[in-house]
């Protein structure tokens, strides 16, 4: 029988300011990668989030990212090898710290937004967050986009790796995401989008963009929590595997 | 025989800005209280004054603060209890997240400015950092002014405590110190520093600021990091320590 | 026929987070106290903001702040005057080359949050807030709680100054608004706000919480922008205001 | 008679922590390019800066830089054009508030660091940077690296533009600088420093790292104010000049 992870962004409120909707999202997915301040979270909306995974026995992990408050991390930053290994490093202490007190423990890694697309191909950044982690704590599970240059040398380093598949993004014929910029980047019809994340499970197999198949191996499948629909998407893939006979189950271990 | 700890405020510049002589002052004291990145401290400076602590074999403390970085964390601020509480795990977290991969770890908490004289007397929110301190490694000592209510709500609630005394301070007859507001609150004389911490670890007694003697316990000597002369004041108390036979050891244990 | 201005606190999202529907309020009201960033307000929305009040015609505030983002400027802070008086101007600075920018212009300062309660009352701070504004621009009004002794110092230092009430708040029986922490603080019956208004406007009195009118002033009502329910509370009283012949024009002035 | 300015780059120290020798370096130059917060500068030393400066009559420039205090402005970032844009005005904002009050006004616009040096070949940013001038106020003068594209945008814009040679920098052939990652990037002799600067003002060429000499255009000479040895170039460039029959001046006129 078929199993699968369900991951999304959370803990990405700030202050006064809420975005996504923790509490309902943390009733669907299993793993929760968690926001650490960088580019979204201060420590007692963080806390709350970590508490709420807690209790829902979903797995927890550290959504790390540029030092961009303003820019939602979503910015690049040609940033120096030793400041983004101590960077990385201190956002996953600190969630770390935030995770013992609510009675959980973070399990992996997932950089966020640009730092995300950045190390998928720029061997620098990518060898300064790997490092990072392997030096804070080896045991921490890297969670990558499937068929990148970063899965091999993470491996390389000694690290386990996840390939995470998004719901809800078309992809070309070589297995990367359209960009964002393209029309039909992002997909809108909920039950497409689980349609084709049970293909994905069972068949290995994903429609691209020009519509034929290709091939993708994924460990996660990615749901998004900050856009509108982000719950409905996410009710609708789970929904969708579960009737197909899929098991959904944390790839980085259940939390305790 | 006699042994005693002497600490410093250390890993206080933030990106190009320097602050203090981490790498002299190393050498002499014997427990380091690390900025967190809340009032001073990015992680990259962080991470090498813990590698240096380690080199040196310098117990490290966890240095936390208000969140005030153009303030140094010396502005009081009404934060509520949840924040405060969120905040002080956060910056112990990450500080051990970084000593890790430093090859070293946190073993003592010290407030810093504000909140240090804060959490002394306001029970609210002291009561945020100690359960803070607590629920994520309570083996962590607090360190404490010496004879302040702090000491006897941190013990209640099973945290370990040490006492420090200043080495440049003035103390008012109820063992309090001298505000920085009134005139001969930092003494200057290096010499004289010394003597009154001998006098300190021998007799269990400071000279007060209206001349005659109070009894004042310690487990640590502060000698500030921050102050023009500070290498030579902390050179001055370890030598006069040290050729009255005192032992200078960390309170917190070494750090392996 | 009487004339009264209509207020609210805009440009409070920040970066990716959405906070208040600014578009609709502009629609409502006439003057929009606008976040200079450090409370709230990234300066590309703090911009939108400006260009969609220089749109509406609506007159532009500086809603300046204690440095505290991640608390939202809720938190008082022991702030020293010299660093409150220069903190106020790098906001109303900001504030005015974004709004030249938009073809509009900053004709009024209301403090926000903490720093709009301490001054109230607290001569240093008032003092540092007030001596900003004098020498940034001493055309600028100062916008004030009706009957605070702030209103004095800033009319002493040659300020003009014009005072709010809330439409959706409770008042004491001394004219000071009953504290959030109290059962009864906030109303949240948009028709009762809009009538207690129009009986401020044309009989100079508001009902406070024990039940007898007091006589209170105001030169501006002031309706929240961050509250659910804040549009249709505005259009209440609006329309209330409007049925019952009163004109609402901008206390400080069109900003043309 | 020939006459040139001399600029360097102050107020970048930030809360308790110090950079340059502002006061000193005052005496010196003739203009000054204060930072304005992002990179460096809060608002209480800012104004200290631009209070010494228009005791000295030095003429203000605003030192607009990328939002990265932990990273000084020296790194490269992705930003969008409209939020480039309100960055820039914001702070020249800010800036020109701070200096009204302090009796002074700004002159001039000089990018710092990462986004100076984006700016002289990236054509949609130097656009946003170009823009913001114009739209903040259009009188401003744009200062710029001698020789690179961002000149003539900035022009056909309409801006007024002023050309700047470094006076410890090595040249390439082509008249860009010579990167700080090779050897010899940066000159240390201040005696040499001011030949060339000597030589630049009267004959209008520099020797290049090649050892012959190409033709160079300046408006003004940067002397750096961050590093060891700052004044003493600045001074052993400005007696060379003096002595040589230079008149030193801001290029963008006097303050009053």
């Amino acid at each position: 029988m078929s199993s699968i992870d369900l991951n999304s962004d959370l803990g990405e409120s700030f202050g006064q300011w809420r975005m996504g909707d923790d509490a309902t999202m943390l009733g669907i997915v299993t793993s929760a990668n968690v926001a650490c301040g960088f580019h979204a979270g201060d420590p007692a909306g963080i806390s709350r989030t970590l508490q709420a995974a807690a209790e829902h026995g979903v797995t927890v992990g550290a959504h790390v990212s540029y030092p961009d408050l303003v820019g939602f991390g979503r910015r690049y930053m040609d940033i120096a090898s030793d400041e983004l290994y101590a960077d990385v490093i201190y956002q996953i202490g600190a969630l770390q710290g935030l995770a013992r007190a609510a009675g959980t423990q973070v399990r992996y890694v997932k950089p966020h937004g640009a730092l995300y697309n950045t190390i998928a191909h720029d061997r620098r950044q990518a060898e300064a967050v790997i490092e990072a982690i392997r030096d804070v704590d080896a045991s921490l599970l890297l969670m990558t986009l499937a068929g990148t240059p970063l899965v091999g040398w993470a491996r390389e380093a000694g690290l386990n790796t996840a390939a995470e598949a998004f719901a809800d993004r078309a992809y070309n014929a070589d297995g990367s995401l359209v960009s964002r910029r393209e029309a039909g980047a992002v997909l809108h019809d909920a039950d497409r989008c689980a349609e084709r994340m049970d293909r994905l499970v069972h068949e290995g197999v994903i429609e691209c963009i020009d519509g034929h198949d290709i091939a993708l191996h994924a460990d996660s499948i990615c749901v998004h929590g900050d856009s509108p629909g982000a719950v409905a998407l996410a009710e609708a893939v789970r929904a969708r595997l579960t009737r197909s006979g899929v098991t959904l189950k944390a790839f980085a271990g259940t939390p305790s």
